[in-house]
């Protein structure tokens, strides 16, 4: 009997350790009406540029945090580990693209033109051949992306190292810009996001994006920091699929979504909200009225009544509050602190819209 | 400077902390088709009996739980706190009735019916008055509470205290079925459950409950023991209300949660099933075909495949897995090895019906 | 064998969520040189005034979560509950003391004086007989908790519904302190904390306080918050008895210890410094000297070398770091950045006095 | 004012979540009387064989976790990323050193043997040159491997691929052991612990080992399995160094630690017990007497009393318990069912050694 015990203890322990990298996290967003939502990541490294894993690894974590598309971009022109890893920037995607197909996850091919300031660092998406844009001219190189077809970003315009006072618009990028060779800009990077960069994105029709550039093994950055969540950023697209992705993005459909803020136009952050929360009456009188307001969804929302900012009303995953507003102050604002079209403009909305 | 900051640091520190029991987390789980899913304990104590709670904290506690509906049941025969809590059996119901309004919480008067073994405990809901229920004579007192048409539950049949070798069905119990002295049955109640009791409730139309019969803080016990739920009895109702839920409960039209395993006649278990999984195929050849399954709810699933035993699928909250099939084994058999309809029957439904 | 598995997993189940809040979870603190240190809360609440759970819970609660000593201070003069538990001043303590000597806890017997302000509410410790200080006229009733040889703690100077400009010390405060008529001050309770009255207390030598003034279950309010742990008052006594605690109390060794800051004079900092860190020289050459910088303690430090202000180190429990100094730098300043001996006076020490 | 909150607050978000890499969790257990506890993982895999990590990162893992001493030992015969990673047997160690020696981690240079069964996989650690272990025919291998003075260790006896009836010590393995050309065994691996293999090593006096075997990132694994940590083989030496860890490793001073179990020989477990339980007499008359039994470490006890097997005792890390016995039953024996110097024999010991 003994025997049969430890047996069964010992079972038991496999058991419950059994690997299960298999397991997919959900994340649970709301689509907008005529659009999927996709959450993305479009800037990390592997061991074939400066970054500290296996492309299939970036693969498999993407997946297991229910992420729905990713680009791998490495350094065209920073390749340290080359004494031990031939350089070789059709590697990553080669290596990665079954696994991937297998995961049912959207892979698209990337780089990363690797300038110093300026004008910096450029993800290039959906890149048909890599050789051809490595030269030694960032414009030179910008144009052969536009030749292929590519998606253009401009990466952390506020890194310190190469931006020691916060971002600048220099001339150099008001050129690019001109000339149409980058579409989008990264307004969260790892572990920041710039205020001003999301005025300029808002301002000059740049896509929004909030990508992790992530180097080491993604779980190690997320326990180590007590995240749930990478930066992500969010796609609203047509259809899942490269395709659907590449057409939300030139079309600007995007929000960035880092450590609870999302940045994104006024317009998709409205849309957003309505789907993400839902509001019933509970009870009222002809004082007061009662309202269960529960969020739906995976975003954390931090709310404030306009005309009674020391309110603060913090709702988490999936849960829901009550809210008892005078039956004569139907007429208020809600802000959604932590959801910004601005710099510092969160998102407003009239509290009548909501509750009804 | 230094002021201005730390005035903000004071005003953080106390924004993060601030009492937030207004908050409630949702429990995410299917309706039935025609029925909604309400989330239930009817079994707890107060400091009226020997609960060591004021009967509002049994309100705040399940509402920032979750649950739907609730109902104290302080014991009618012991009152060890009565040197300093007069007896008062209809007060727990009367103090906490505003509160469960206010958060629009179902409260339902109750009252748990204290004998040795045989018969042991009985809780009786929908109470009108509670003293008449007083009666030396068990079978006089489940005469009353049948008067005031009452639903009796016969309590924990397994607790060691009463039944060191486990749960009887003895003659006492015969006689008070027979007489439709009680319609449901505790299969588990705070820390453990009965698998016996789980046959005995489907073979003599009995209905399931989940109970905790808690008496300490309900956060004592969750953190101690590292929980995320107390046992709770899922009502299929026809609508969110004390009538509701008194139908549902005559019905039979219930499943006991806990710990997650669930428990409850087939046919709900499969309707269930039906409604918390997702199947897409995402690819497939003329060899296999493979499937996203994706669990949408907070139940969480333990599968096997009937033909491949040792191939476990523990599938978490909100979470996905890939499943690949040979092509041509698609006539499986889908084992729930933690949805039981009977003390060791797992629930079993034919592959074909959940991938389509 | 079916029956077996089940029996066995039936057992499991038990055994994984066995009620087992006789677990005490210990806190890692060190002792100073001559006093050994105690973690203690002084302010609480019952079933007999406005709180919500009974008297023993508040013990089953401070001992596993790792205290050394409460005491509970139900309102002289606000019992909310009295048409269904009649007032009784002595009945916290006649109830819990049984308990707290089962579990090793001291327990202080105490009430609070509660005035509207001027002068606000008023702990009192080591009561003798709690009706005397029963007085509508609140000097009279201090005078009484004096005679009784009582500790008095001037309660929550800061709270908003008594204090709505922040705290004021006015001329009622000033009087009752030329009359000794209380002793100490709470600088932080509940979820918020004055740095005015930590000025205060330094410079009238008051004895400073954390207490939770907690009215709900304990661990209601730490899981709906996201806490470890409840604001506590460290007391460094000469010996774990009730007498000691009241010898220091008099002595002013305490701490507050708040949300991961810790409010004290500044020698009582610095000694606790230097009993929770250990600095041990891994490499170094002449242009640099590398140490790892352990915390031994349940603390958690944010350090900030004075010199480069912009280098924070947050040293978690019982974790360590490596600091790289150049080696002609060892000059320099270490500021505790949550550790304050004043509103804004973090604790700054030598860093020649830890690396060694 | 709008603009500096906001910049307050961006400020606030990037500290809040800065790459903390360089914290270490220090793992709390305490030394024996005359050796140092050293946490290590002899098994390891990087994109030098199978493995999906570079091999700094290797280092990073162990030291934040708080291991002391690691060995990388990728697959001499296994190669598969081959086509874009030049095989090269130096590299991982080469690459990860410098690192290493930052970090104060000790890193043992080693490599796996990897052979079907017969005799299946074996590790050699402290390798002086890699290529000439190298040989088709494993004896050859093992051989140059005691040559260069190694310490060989055979891997995961029980991994279901090689040896699907469960761990056989064939003749193959018994020629080995009598031209001792291994001295150490896994008792444990990855996912799993071969009770049998327990027995083997303590009859046959080899040196029992707890290693992870990863091949993913380290955090990947312990988040999909919510596992706190990764099997840990703990060395008991006379020096934190390498040459320490040789000496005890050869003398057999080790235990293996996986998951809440601990493996060894008697008297280690011994030693280690009295050394991580304190014991405090709190109070007594001449009908029972009640104890405080704190663990001052980070491993989890599972008690039993062996005359009242029912009562589990469950210590988990730092923290405490009350257990009362009677006067009369101080004779009983204690039983760490969780600690195994035999695949069914727990450490007992005589309560009189602990209480007094």
């Amino acid at each position: 009997m003994k025997r049969l015990v430890l047996f069964l203890i010992s079972i038991l322990i496999g058991a419950s350790i059994t690997w299960s990298q298999t397991i997919r996290k959900e994340i649970v967003l709301p689509h907008l009406q005529d659009y999927i939502t996709l959450k993305c990541d479009f800037h990390m490294h592997t061991v074939f540029s400066d970054g500290n894993v296996w492309p299939t690894t970036r693969v498999e974590e993407a997946w297991a945090e229910g992420l729905d598309a990713i680009s791998i971009t490495d350094h065209l022109e920073y390749t340290p580990h080359k004494d031990y890893v031939p350089v070789n920037h059709e590697a990553p995607f080669d290596i990665a693209r079954n696994l991937a197909k297998q995961r049912n996850l959207i892979l698209i091919k990337g780089i990363e033109i690797t300038k110093s300031m300026p004008p910096g660092h450029f993800n290039v998406l959906f890149v048909k051949e890599a050789i051809p844009i490595f030269n030694e001219d960032y414009k030179l190189a910008l144009r052969e992306a536009k030749n292929q077809g590519a998606f253009v970003i401009w990466n952390h315009p506020g890194w310190r190292a190469q931006a020691p006072d916060g971002p600048v618009w220099m001339k150099e990028h008001q050129e690019l810009y001109e000339e149409n060779l980058f579409q989008g800009v990264e307004v969260a990077n790892f572990d920041e996001w710039y205020p001003e960069v999301l005025d300029w994105a808002i301002e000059k029709k740049l896509t929004v994006f909030s990508n992790s550039d992530i180097h080491e093994p993604m779980d190690m950055y997320l326990s180590a920091n007590n995240l749930d969540r990478r930066p992500i950023t969010l796609v609203f697209a047509c259809e899942s699929s490269e395709e659907g992705i590449r057409e939300a993005l030139f079309a600007r459909r995007t929000a960035g979504w880092f450590n609870n803020y999302l940045f994104a136009r006024k317009e998709i952050l409205e849309s957003l909200l309505f789907a993400s929360i839902k509001v019933n009456k509970i009870s009222g009188d002809e004082k007061s009225v009662s309202y269960k307001v529960e969020n739906l969804t995976d975003f954390q929302f931090d709310f404030v009544l306009e005309h009674e900012p020391a309110r603060k009303i913090n709702l988490p995953v999936r849960s829901s509050t009550i809210i008892t507003l005078p039956a004569n102050r139907m007429d208020g604002i809600l802000m959604v602190q932590n959801w910004l079209h601005g710099a510092d403009i969160p998102l407003k909305t009239e509290l009548t819209k909501l509750f009804r």
